[in-house]
């Protein structure tokens, strides 16, 4: 059985029920595709402290240089209300030519035509020039510890070396071919707490509202913008996610405010230059601010998040143009390169490799009636079987 | 038994456990003191949906007029932890010079002066020469629904007219002589809900952050000052009590943020045009705020709090005079006429005649091994046995 079918591909993987950080099946299932390619296949267990056993998948056909590397992931993200869904979310059925099934964009439909893309290319010339691996993982989207990081180093730590990497999440925002991802923003988060003196709302100045300081700090990380984006990357960008007291009488001024903040960065900054500046607006802030007039400066401290995502701007012109001319010769339009969106296990891998990433559209991911086009599915085959014959042609040039 | 001494009043009244809304023999107490001295002593009981039972005590003594009401309350605030107080909250021990005791300021000892007052004024004068009436009620320390308000209404039903009224709530911040409350700011609050568009934080264009909208609201509220205060009144001053929006996930635009306020205000402002200003300021930062620039006007509702107080300023001269000569006259300093501090039940008893409070040094009450100054006992009873003969001397004049 040649695997070069991506719908029969997707609709066996879409009925492995591999919610986050169950295994489902779905690796086996995978193995069992690859393995008669040819891949010599890992199964690797990770574990950590407080999370669960992850289940991780490695598949290398081929010994020698070039290497190109196909990442993702075959967990998915729970269904949610199973009611709400028109077609069951571990069928695979096609109605109205679409695909139904928890992960069918995100990210299974990507694995079920790069699978397909590779028995095509051996198919029709052989063993690759080179090298193709997969690097699949089990814990995506779940916390993360025991997904692509530790696979990664697992994989380095036994001598892979990867040329280049094509991750197959969901990039297209309307059609295939609208858009390949070629680095990320970082992101940052922080938890501020502002320590104040509790008091009567009769006697202010027996007490130090911590509300003032807390609107005089998270609006100075609101305002000025940090900057105004640069040739490939949108202007940064912070949120203030929650700000809470929990303080519900109304005459008393509360001990203390905390407010948690999250901010998407460009290639302005690195995650310490970016850690500098916001201390200082809010050294600044806490200094001085009309909602405080005459007071002490803010009392307040600040907890960073674990692990910052840095961001990422990836060059390499033999993948990106691989990639971008296999698009144009499939779908007839060049691909706009974007570092718009989320984070994703690019981050991670962009310290081995090369990365980008293409994939199916993405509009119903996480949603219910998530499902992807069984003419998407033939299409993004051929873009990505085009890519490694690309690919390997101009890596060996 | 005549009442005649603070000292033992007070003990009595410490000694009912009358830990709000519980009567705790505290008004049967002073039932049994004010009856012979000859007052007529009507027991309200005060009924709402959705608050306790509360009864209340109205006594008069005399038929005629001037007609010298105190008003107070027997209700005390918890204890809190019994283990913190080095005396037993409801034993009246007295230790160096000073009666312990839950009350003890707040403001059973204000009543025990009061009575022991009218009772050395009896045994030196006969009967007075008009009416002094007690209005005393259970409900003060709680939802203060079944208290003042219904006993006032109750009363004024049936004819009763007050010329004056003493409140002998404490009012002295250091010594006893310091200071006679002749008005009252008004407070006023109010909850706004921001409602924004839940979404991704790497997504912020699909979504509208409540966080924005909340603190241009709140800071449009929080600067510039309402007023520079005015003859007999502080500046108004508003908190922002709480600001909540309760989103745990730090990569998501929350859907919703609310924040609640108080504001304290002087004689610039009706409630009405408080309100009026309030919304303009709403209004005005929903438009634009350098924290939204380019979006769409906050969406926000506010409810405000069902019972704001009004601000009150008593203007009458005999009443004021009265009281501060008597202070005077007692101590030998002049105490100041003030409008500071938190709301009391003064601003209920404004509408039906000119009132003014002075009673024990406050500092103890509300916490824990509350106590008076035995000889602070003494001295209010004088100051308050003067107040009346020269009451009743101005008032016939
Ligand atoms: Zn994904
Ligand atoms: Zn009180």
């Amino acid at each position: 059985m040649s695997s070069t079918d991506p719908i029969a591909n997707l609709a066996t993987l879409i009925r492995c029920p591999s919610v986050t950080p169950a295994e489902g099946g779905a690796l086996s299932a995978l193995d069992a595709m690859l393995a008669p390619l040819g891949f010599k296949i890992d199964r690797v267990m990770a574990k950590d402290e407080n999370t669960p056993d992850i289940e991780n998948l490695y598949a290398r056909l081929g010994n020698d240089g070039p290497h190109l590397l196909f990442a993702g992931h075959t967990d998915v993200v729970p269904v949610g209300n199973e009611a709400d869904w028109s077609r069951p979310p571990f069928a695979a059925d096609i109605a109205d030519g679409e695909m139904y099934g928890r992960g069918a964009v995100d990210m299974k439909g990507g694995i079920a035509c790069f699978v397909a893309a590779v028995a095509r290319h051996i198919e029709k010339n052989g063993a690759p020039k080179g090298s193709i691996s997969f690097l699949i993982t089990g814990d995506e989207e779940g916390p993360a510890i025991n997904g692509t990081t530790k696979l990664l180093e697992w994989a380095a730590d036994k001598g892979e070396r990867w040329d280049a990497c094509l991750v197959g999440e969901p990039t297209n925002p309307d059609q295939l071919g609208d858009m390949i991802k070629i680095g990320r923003r970082g992101s940052l988060s922080g938890k501020i707490t502002v320590h104040g003196v509790q008091g009567h709302a009769a006697y202010p100045h027996l007490a130090d509202n911590p509300v003032r300081g807390v609107l005089a700090l998270t609006s100075a990380l609101m305002h000025p913008p940090f900057d105004a984006g640069t040739d490939n990357f949108q202007p940064s960008n912070l949120e203030v996610t929650t700000i809470d007291v929990a303080n519900s009488a109304v005459n008393v001024i509360p001990a203390r405010a905390t407010a948690s903040f999250n901010i998407r960065f460009n290639d302005t900054w690195s995650v310490e230059s970016l850690q500098s500046e916001i201390l200082a607006r809010l050294d600044r802030a806490a200094q001085e601010s009309p909602l405080r007039a005459g007071r002490e400066p803010v009392k307040y401290d600040i907890v960073w998040s674990e692990r910052p995502s840095h961001v990422f701007l990836t060059h390499n012109e033999a993948l990106i143009s691989s990639l971008s001319d296999a698009v144009e010769a499939v779908v007839g339009r060049r691909p706009k390169l974007s570092t718009t969106g989320g984070t994703s296990d690019a981050r991670f891998i962009k310290d081995h490799c090369p990365v980008v990433e293409f994939g199916p559209v993405g509009q119903t991911m996480h949603m219910v009636d998530e499902r992807v086009s069984v003419s998407d599915l033939e299409t993004l085959t051929q873009i990505y079987e085009t890519f490694i014959d690309r690919w390997f042609g101009n890596a060996a040039a």
